[in-house]
């Protein structure tokens, strides 16, 4: 299993590194000004390990030798997740702390072991699951050990009656996946980390997949966790719903492993899709498109996935596609009235043909006035809907700044979080690309996606997106969330407080010293130091 | 308000108290032995009030002098919620212990004072809304203030394009739809409770409504809360949804006025229905019974209102209609192959008569097999779903031991849960009449609803249901929750470690530390003393 590990993390940081295609580095150039010259990186390096011989020990004698990693390697492979931050940091740009050691528990119980004798040891642990944060939330501490679950890698039990599966903490999305296939079963949580991402790390960030319309929040699908604390392990959720006080289960959910490390989720699973139907269409204009989706959410007609695109994400798209291409587009769109052309996706995961014709009907009702783009759109978007990660490598390898940050809010107080925001970003970074669409939607309110593409800072680029994501934030508390399924981390711990008061950060400070006594869990995440 | 409240106190606990009718008697009589004589009643005194001369002041400065009850008719009216043990406190069997004073702040800021002015003075709070708790969750405790909500009866704020609505916490759920019908909109929370129970109660003890399939469970309406904690005031949720670390809104949500007491909520509101229909079916057996409705509820076509009676309860509804008529019913159904009847009502709230037409379609494709009882049925259900209580005052007036309680478990559990349950009641009951119903599906699982009645115990009434109820949350244990919409309050206290963990309560007691670090609020409920 650390092989595999291993594996993905090569892919992501040491492969070959992927490259824009001509055209659309052509139309960077002339949008962002974007040049040939860039910061050189370097070779990122590893200091020796310190683990001490007493804790090399005590974690050998729980979990074999094998299993404590303290290689370059294997340390260098597990100092963060994957923001730009991070993998600027990759390429030599910023500071990096590397752990000591990387531990690799077999099961629950070990995971357990190792957590108390950490406790005892006073050694830091950093949870390890899918590494995919990019909001620092698995930033390796001085000094400190990463916990890497994917040893844990079972599906422990299936209820088809109770439509119930439980799952080990680090078994991998499509793992999850496959494994559940085999009864006929899905999990519906499709994320963009979904390649590598664990159903830990799901629950631990409180994670919102991209058909969360249809499926629901990871954490509307959780039933029951298992967790290793420092003082010994919890178990919360005994039914699908209690009133037996303060749900603690949402306690662990988004707890970041600052409260324990996640070792078992149980999980509500549904019969997997029968036919999978995804269209795409275009309206005219960001507000009206927002209107279309809220309607649709307030009507309870939402597609399983419906992803709204603003003007300029939609132009990028189409820029995407290839000049040509994108101007009979956008020619053909003109033809029909739509000036500001916004995509939206809408996909179905259907039973049958006559739930498909239903809910279908429903949303094509109020979706009158938008041009139909029809299958290929909509197909081409899931099929390709995983490459954002990639297509990001590309665009750093280009030179370019470019990253993403979301939040949520009512909605109607979402236009004016969607203007705050572009212009926090724009007047922070200068010449840039500011898109953002919406990903989910709720009767109450909705998401705001936001992607950032400028000429990478020669001088300073750690700094350089610092400052824009410091003015997003800004511009967010009091209006929105903080985050609204990437989770607070290092990067967003600082704006936490504003979002909770400070009385609510001394409940999460009280819960973390009851079961984190030493604070050797996840530090400096979650709760600022 | 304060006389609105103790006229609604009135009508409980000194109005000309309701009898049964004579056929209704004489069939409980041959059912449960029941016979005419029982344990002789006397009117309940209070002591006086010692509510310190300093305490007086101080309240007095905060809400006036009209505001701070010390009268016995005041404090008597408040001594506790509305369970069986409460009501034979009422008559003078048991212990009650009455507060020295009841308080009644007109708006969150004065509630805020309050709370901080008795943390300061050490003098315990029990917050009390529409007093209906069945837990001993308003149970008064010695030497306390009641804090009663009454004079929090505003709608602060709607927000028809984010379809939220923000209420203070003492508006009856009555007066909150009245309210949001102005607007054509609904809230769609009616549990049984619903004529007297507030919005703050709702949230406070994680309430579920009848209509919970269709409007979801109080919870889930909740988009934020305002909780005036002994250390101040704190505000959750900003967003329909957040990965913003834990969701601390269910710290507050199920916190019994533990934490603090709840004194705004914000919560989702829909279309007022334009159409309600409501039928009944009879399915033969209860494992049939429930398998429907599993299916319906993993279908995800489930009514807005389904709720499925085993076959004592069935039969009691049958009884209660009158001897002749239903004999003729059970004739019918034979002759239809239904040697066990369980009723079924579903009832949809809908915008228009073709989405009536549509889900209706789907429920009766799942139903084949059953009989079905039409609308006359179902209309009676729904106009007499809120005399519950009425009808147990008549049944505690005939010397009748009634009372209900509730749990929830996954579907694979339910029939074990079911079996125990009910083995646990009639086993320490005797000759007794134990029904149930689920009311509540989900995907997962269901919530089972016992009702009990049985002879009353001459000697000792209250021991005779505190065994019952010992045995069947013994049974519980392990198996089910606690409690699924009923809350823990005192009467569950004891049982709450076994669900949660030890750890799980010292999380708990660590939040209430925090927020009440001298422990004035609601003391004894949710974490027992």
């Amino acid at each position: 299993m650390a092989n595999r590990t291993d594996q993905l993390l090569r892919s992501a940081w040491t492969a070959e590194p992927p490259q824009l295609p001509p055209h659309a580095l052509r139309w960077l150039r002339q949008e962002t000004g974007l040049t040939d010259s860039w910061t050189p990186t370097r070779v990122m390096t590893a200091p020796p390990s310190e683990l001490p011989e007493k804790a090399h020990e005590v974690l050998t004698a729980i979990v074999g030798a094998e299993h404590v990693l303290t290689d370059e390697q294997s340390r260098l492979g597990r100092t963060g997740g994957l923001s730009y931050l991070d993998l600027l940091a990759h390429k030599g740009i910023g500071d990096v702390s590397v752990p000591d050691a990387v531990v690799l528990p077999a099961d629950p119980a070990e995971v357990a072991a190792v957590v108390k004798a950490c406790a005892e040891l006073g050694l830091s642990i950093v949870p390890f699951g899918g590494g995919t944060s990019v909001v620092g939330g698995v930033k390796a501490a001085e000094r400190s050990v990463v916990l890497d679950l994917a040893r844990l890698d079972r599906l422990v039990l299936v209820d088809e009656v109770s439509r119930l599966a439980v799952f080990q903490a680090g078994v991998r999305a499509p793992d999850a996946e496959k494994a559940l296939a085999e009864y006929g079963l899905t999990l519906g949580h499709v994320p963009q980390s979904f390649e590598r991402a664990t159903i830990g790390g799901f629950a631990a960030t409180r994670s919102a997949g991209q058909a969360s319309s249809g499926y629901g929040r990871f954490e509307d699908m959780v039933e029951g966790v298992r967790v290793a604390t420092a003082r010994g392990e919890v178990r919360f959720g005994v039914a699908p719903a209690s009133a037996a006080g303060p749900d603690l289960r949402h306690l662990m959910i988004g707890s970041e492993g600052a409260f324990g490390v996640i070792t078992e989720v149980t999980v509500r699973v549904r019969p997997l899709p029968a036919i999978r139907r995804y269209e795409g269409f275009v309206v005219d204009g960001w507000d009206r498109g927002a209107d279309v989706v809220r309607k649709l959410a307030q009507d309870r007609v939402l597609a399983d996935v419906t992803r709204l695109s603003d003007v300029d994400e939609t132009n990028v798209s189409f820029a995407l596609t290839g000049g040509l291409k994108a101007a009979g587009l956008r020619a053909y769109l003109k033809a029909r009235g739509i000036n500001e052309p916004c995509m939206l996706i809408v996909g179905w995961e259907v039973q049958d043909r006559h739930e498909l014709a239903m809910r279908r009907a429903a949303t094509l009702r109020r979706l009158r006035g938008s041009v139909r783009l029809g299958r290929v759109l909509g197909e081409a978007w899931r099929h390709g809907r995983f490459n954002g990660p990639r297509q990001r490598d590309a665009l750093m390898n280009a030179g370019v700044c470019v990253e993403t940050l979301e939040t949520a809010t009512h909605w109607s107080q979402l236009n004016e979080l969607y203007a705050k925001v572009r212009l926090a970003l724009t007047d922070s970074l200068g010449r840039a690309i500011v898109m953002c669409h919406i990903s989910h939607a709720y009767e109450t309110g909705a998401s705001l996606y936001f992607t950032v593409i400028a000429p990478r800072s020669i001088e300073d680029p750690a700094g350089q997106w610092k400052r824009a994501k410091a003015a997003a934030c800004e511009a967010i508390a009091g209006l929105g969330t903080i985050s609204h399924h990437h989770a607070v981390g290092v990067d967003h711990a600082p704006y936490l407080p504003a979002e909770i008061g400070d009385l609510g950060m001394e409940v999460l400070a009280a819960v973390k010293k009851t079961l984190d006594p030493s604070g050797i869990l996840n530090p400096g995440k979650l709760i600022a130091p």
